[in-house]
């Protein structure tokens, strides 16, 4: 509809001096995803100062009917902030939207702008000596409106809830450049449709968040930190059943990790094991994290665990003994995605299940995965505690990289994956806990999602994006 | 459109034997609702055994171009279950859809459905060792549905967050008959737009809710409750901010009472009082849920509590040292209410705040009662953990029923419900933090509603109920 050079030129003329990009070199960052799996080209890059600017932006983008791509840190593991190739896109960073623009630590809430790094979103809350819980890997670059935008989970999900569940207000610029102001910090507020859940979660595909007010917590005096070896999956599920009794809430974290994966990460990344002499079948990392008054918890926790390894429950135990032992057990868990990618191709999943169905369905994967692709390994780790794995494959042992096992091995991704949807749609799961759809996952989205469901989702989008100009081709089609 | 008797004759030869009523003693209960502020009359009540059922009656009922009110235990103060006059209504009523449908103890999660009473979910919850955390005085009739349907809020939201919170499934029957099919017990599901939400607090305007998957808790060993004399409302908001510092969430309960409240239940119920001597000017009733392996949370507590004595943010404490105490405790709390209606007249509202912001309000709306109502008395107790105050108003000391003084306290009644709400909108709050909009709160909404927002909740209505069938006149218009 309109020549591309003259569309920049019109850009650049109106918002100059960093806010309007749109040369190749300083496009590129923001033309393929994190994975780097989707490779597309962008109008220009657009990067308002303030939400009136990004408000006239796409006013802009709306009137030139230009698809806009909100973008946070380029953390998205399915594609959701890559403009598509056509070069029309719009993208609209959110970087320099920045501002902790309030804190109340007696009302414990605070309010962040979309472009706020989650770290600093978290450092804010500390400086007033409050928590906020949500923890991801990427939380150095990750921004604030990419973890509302996709609902983001991460490790403490099991004890305040995902994205969604840590948001009492929030602010959004729509498709046709109006303000929704649902911004305030009230706890109770039953006054018609929850506006701003529409938007929690859906990708930036109905509107761009510009601000959230977020619920803070108590911060922890501090953590009780324990490694734990189990027989399988199933023991895991049943540990956290029995713990949660003991210990209720301060449960914060409890990560699964098969043998499969540690010793990867042993291998690999030359990590000391506390269980290297012996390491058990597979191991939970459990946090628990300490109220100032309850003293007594970490002591308390090292009492149950002994007698649930009298139990028989409970194979062996290495709590940490200090902060730096703390962290080590972290990065044994963390740094796992990394020791794969060390050992070479790997095949990944982003699912969840009933926790009830994690036994059954990691035996029936075994079982599949070995049928389609004899030896291949499984690095199943994950945040159990929500029945959420990242259930990851491995070529056979000894492949090497650029061989031919390794071509057979990844030339049975979309055949495997198809298989363990599949058998996770049986068992009532999902094909996507935590990573979201974007680009990567829309077939998947149309094949598993109830169809009644799935209308109504077109039907919002349509209702609130007629043109079809926000992230469009994302989530539903 | 249609003979109202020739419905009631096709209605009744459709669903007999109990599943449709149509006599005016039956219909009855249904015409009016709790408060007996709104009365209607209704085309028939069709209760169905079935989820098939339900779906076939709305089809009917869509067919038939008729409004349908679904109805649940009928507790709702906003009128949102009660029919029209026009005698075109049916009332769904969900009483019969009452099984639980499954009981996950190792998961967390239960299954029931929307006819469940409030109790009886908590009751299938501790049946397997586990807790449903939420509380309302209506408990015993009100029903799951409705409680969905008002994203219901109660005396435990400080910790465990309102309705919204607790849902990770639901069922919904569409406005054509067709059915949603999200109930499944993930904890983590990001795949497209959460479409659940929607219905989450639509009190009905979008579909029938008929089942839902809910998260279940720690079942708590025993609960350390407290009653804390204060100085005034802000003490109150320092002592929660300071306690959630100690004890983080343990807290469930944090509710203020002004002593003009405890005075009117010692006067009418003769409760016997623990600060009867010497009352404080106002005190917070505080209950901790104690996991089981901190068994030394009471004695904690009573220590802390000393140091705030010392400190002079508390005035006086006393400790429920047995069930029956805390039973005696909450009845002071719970019966305020009751108290009220034996003192006579009274305004009511259902307010919240920014926590930082619950002070300033008390103080200005103190103002400008006395200034519209002089000598009226504020009974403004509530969960102030949550920022909402249930901010009622009793005539003049003296008054009696029938006399002049009553009937121009009342007169007042929409002048003075307009300075409140003008004064909460002016300090970003509420005018309703938990009881929804009904019939009673439409002309609120609209006046309130950032208008944006309100376009949006109007958007959605179209798009699922276009045909205006679902609780008609109710939310939105």
């Amino acid at each position: 509809m309109n020549n591309q050079s003259e569309l920049r030129q019109r850009l650049t003329s109106q918002w100059g001096d960093g806010a309007c990009l749109t040369e190749a070199i300083d496009r590129a960052p923001f033309e393929t995803d994190f994975r780097k799996l989707f490779h597309g080209e962008a109008l220009a890059i657009l990067q308002p100062n303030s939400v009136t600017e990004l408000q006239s932006m796409v006013r802009f983008a709306s009137d030139h009917r230009l698809v806009m791509v909100p973008a946070g840190g380029n953390t998205s593991y399915c594609g959701g902030a890559a403009p598509d190739k056509s070069g029309n896109n719009l993208i609209i960073s959110l970087k320099r939207l920045n501002k902790i623009r309030s804190k109340d630590p007696l009302g414990y809430t605070l309010t962040a702008e979309a472009g706020c790094t989650l770290a600093s979103v978290q450092e804010a809350a500390e400086s007033v000596e409050r928590y906020f819980p949500l923890a991801l890997g990427s939380q150095g670059s990750c921004q604030l409106g990419g973890n509302l935008s996709t609902n983001a989970g991460g490790t403490s999900v099991l004890r305040y809830g995902m994205m969604r569940d840590l948001v009492l207000g929030l602010e959004v610029v729509l498709p046709d450049g109006r303000l929704l102001n649902q911004l305030n910090g009230l706890r109770k507020d039953n006054t018609g449709f929850d506006v701003k859940q529409w938007f929690i979660g859906a990708e930036g595909t109905l509107g761009i968040i510009s601000a959230a007010t977020l619920k803070l917590f108590t911060k922890p005096t501090q953590y009780s930190t324990a490694m734990i070896g189990v027989a399988h999956i199933g023991a895991a599920v049943d540990l956290l059943s029995r713990l949660r009794e003991y210990f209720g809430d301060v449960i914060e974290s409890f990560e699964f990790l098969p043998e499969s994966a540690t010793e990867l990460a042993r291998q690999h990344l030359k990590l000391r094991d506390p269980f290297e002499t012996s390491p058990p079948p597979a191991r939970v990392l459990l946090e628990c994290a300490q109220p100032r008054a309850w003293p007594e918890l970490p002591e308390r926790l090292a009492h149950v665990l002994m007698k649930l390894i009298e139990s028989g429950l409970v194979l062996d135990v290495a709590m940490a003994n200090s902060d730096r032992e703390r962290d080590h057990f972290w990065s044994i868990r963390e740094r796992i995605p990394e020791a794969q990618t060390l050992e070479g191709a790997s095949i990944k999943h982003d699912i969840s299940l009933p926790i009830g169905q994690l036994a059954t369905f990691v035996s029936e994967a075994a079982r599949v995965v070995q049928a389609t692709i004899p030896g291949a390994r499984i690095i199943n780790y994950g945040h159990v505690g929500d029945g959420n794995l990242h259930y990851n494959l491995s070529p056979p042992c000894g492949t090497t990289k650029g061989s031919d096992t390794e071509r057979q091995f990844l030339a049975n991704q979309s055949a495997i994956t198809r298989t363990i949807h599949d058998l996770v749609a049986s068992l009532g799961g999902s094909f996507s806990a935590e990573h979201g759809i974007g680009q990567l996952k829309v077939k998947e989205l149309e094949r598993y999602e109830d169809p009644v469901a799935l209308e109504l989702m077109k039907k919002l989008k349509v209702a609130i994006d007629p043109l079809n100009l926000m992230n469009s081709g994302k989530v539903v089609k």
